[in-house]
């Protein structure tokens, strides 16, 4: 298999993309890039990087972990940037990672859920067109899977993600509306697959359902499962992401994986 | 096995019960109550009814499908009091029928998931029990499956459902609340398992994202399942249902009633 | 649904076919004759009758359970004769079941996997067809389903079983053979779908071997699983058939059903 | 992940491991050795190599390539020194790979499945003790899993490999009773789980059923598939490795990795 990592940014080593290729397909594949967690501070790619990937790998789908800036360089558009500057890298090197690339998804975890998100959203932020440079769609996704996603910026907002990607701890309501995902689904938007804990005590499960009557408003498809149990962070809901935490081990959410990979063929 | 029909009202030969229970069980089973649809103007029980309860009875779940009042007999409360003497039957012959009298569920489709949903939420309202003459909490389910089921009386009603139990097609906001199933969930209000298609054009899957939103506030637990594909009415979702209509069928959706089982045995 | 209990012989009543059939299907559905067990000397019809039927019932398939001539009335070709009635009474109500005629399969566990593998491999013994007087074929099922069955009366029979159908317990060698299944296996034979497990202290799972080498050699399509774990009689190897004995509950066992259900598409 | 490629022997460079571990794990994880098949004339490893390796991994199990000597080096027991030199190496590096050294197994595929075969019933012959030097016992996997695997070299043998690795066309019975899998089945044998196909028209199905019955005839566990239908080489049974040939994809194959990993729980 092809298993390396491609600096994205010549300015910041940090921001990097690993990919996971597997050799000599016969037919070009999926892509998914892969988007860890991390409340925009530090990115959670031991549970929701590698082991999503080759989740992914294993079905079929090419897959490839960001990681994007955080912290101190969280600041939007920047983080959104990086991921632009990934999709159009997986796209540009179809033929290398055997990929379609008018089929490259995204899939986040909790604020990778909203950089996913964004992605799926404000793919075509004049900003970020600028800073890219890239020819306008090239970072489209062709559908994004936002896990226990952080996506409303109003009052079920996981506050502490906003504060990083708007650089204060202060955002005026204008500030926060900005990077709100269900204030900007339009026709843009692109087929989204949303899964997450109704018990979530980090980010809100009406994330997810605001999110989901933004979709539906607009008539974009969406797939949605809300599971009864579990905490924040259930990664693949199974004993490898699990660290030995039962309570991050669920029957009903393991199937995830599988379900967005049937949701995949029918995009 | 028993299968038999029961009359639930001396008044009324048209309102029923009709019980699928396993002969010899070695231990006491869950019970589910099965109200097929039709808008409260008539009952599917066809494509609702026995094939949801030899799925259930299949999978452990000995199963009973209600003919309740529809058409000019539609008025509210009198489909819920049919409901509540079904739940008190079931319960009070718990030992003939081998199932464990804590544990009766109910599962409705469209209209039926309204009144599976009135059952669960407004199981307490006086006139009900009046009506009934039932010790308080008889007619209480263990939880609810709400199969993209009537639910909400707002903009984003099945209007038809609503004149038919308000006995008005002119009704007042104040008669709409009244049986607006989100508006009246509080703690008294059972576990819930709901499953929607995105594109429903009969009832928007907004009734589910509503209720959903409201079971989150009041912390009842639930479990939520949107689909992206598929028509209203979709049933079991396999080929058994569908009267080879293909728009019926589909792998994603045909998993509900397996999810809806593993549920249950978390309450 | 038709919940009925036929008598298939005239002078006797206690041999039976009872029907699970569901009502109003919009095409005609697979039919499976489900024959339990007892070694020819009762009928455990609690564990391997009703369960069964209603597991194939909630996957499509019209179910009928059969009691067959036991113990003192064992003797063959008695009980493949009750097997032979009830599979022309199947086909012959094929309308009244809504099933097809030409896709009646038969199951069968322990002795009732001899009896159903009996009715696959010896349908066309001229002794049953004088007996029953019925048409050529008419007792030949589309393919038979065959769980921890006895089925070879050499080295590694289930002794009483063979003694009963032979009527004597110092059976020669060629009695032996005669109803010794896997030295019947031809071209008249139809599609089987064997399981067992490796385990199996009462019934050799060669029995099943063997077979499975017969129909190899006479090219008969077949499917074979043979599980690890589990003790005779697991019937559908999940809580509902096991009355409490963890050893009859095993995850790998509970997929045949659903198995069997996709082999018989095949079919 | 760590995804690297290991030289076995010094003297050639062609045998090698090709490593592919999850980094970060929170505990020792099962591996497998996969040994692709190719009639010890080539080495299969685009079907029967990585595309395996990753579905073991995906699954939680740390997964190894094999390359071993094949066409002119193929004669016994040289493969079968390169195969205990790939266990033995797994084991000794048990830390680096993340992996619990008592629980290394392997899975082969045709030849691959003799040679894999081959490991757990002969991996104690005195000929491969002297020339890898290795302590007793450190080649014996965990459990093997052998798919379509070549193993007896009786009338129902694939020759072509048994030519192979005996180093000449006409072999004596002696020869070729010394590799015949089946006649080596003794208390030193390994659990296993085979999987085969019914119509395989390359290496017959026998060669299956003859190994079970040795298995069950000197007690040892083992779980065994027979899918009715696909050729020889269906892989993962699915469109990963099909390479656009419908035949080598079935969903009733397709289950064998998951029925795999869930039967090594059990060892």
């Amino acid at each position: 298999m092809l298993n390396k990592t491609i600096q994205l940014r010549p300015d910041d080593p940090e921001i990097t993309l690993t990919a996971y290729v597997t050799d000599e397909p016969w037919k070009a594949r999926d892509a998914m890039l892969v988007i860890p967690g991390g409340g925009y501070g530090c990115i959670c790619d031991d549970r929701e990087g590698e082991p999503i990937a080759l989740a992914f790998l294993a079905r079929g789908v090419n897959a490839f972990v960001l990681k994007y800036s955080v912290g101190a360089k969280a600041k939007f558009p920047r983080p959104l940037v990086d991921a632009s500057l990934a999709m159009a890298y997986i796209k540009d090197h179809a033929e290398e990672f055997h990929i379609d690339p008018d089929r490259v998804f995204c899939v986040g975890f909790s604020a990778g859920g909203h950089l996913s998100a964004s992605l799926g959203t404000l793919w075509h932020l004049p900003e970020v067109e600028a800073e890219t440079g890239l020819p306008h769609g090239k970072n489209k996704p062709a559908g994004m899977v936002l896990c226990y996603a952080v996506l409303s910026a109003g009052k079920m907002a996981h506050k502490g993600s906003f504060y990083n990607i708007l650089g204060t701890q202060t955002p005026t309501e204008e500030e926060l509306d900005r990077y709100s995902i269900e204030k900007h689904i339009d026709e843009n938007t692109v087929p989204a697959f949303l899964m997450h804990t109704a018990e979530d005590p980090v980010v809100p499960v009406e994330n997810a359902l605001y999110t989901a009557e933004a979709l539906s408003k607009q008539k974009i498809p969406f797939e949605l499962h809300i599971y009864p149990h579990g905490p924040h962070g259930v990664a693949l809901g199974d004993w490898q992401t699990s660290r030995g935490n039962k309570a991050w081990e669920d029957d009903a959410v393991a199937k995830w994986v599988e379900d967005a990979v049937y949701w995949m063929k029918g995009i």
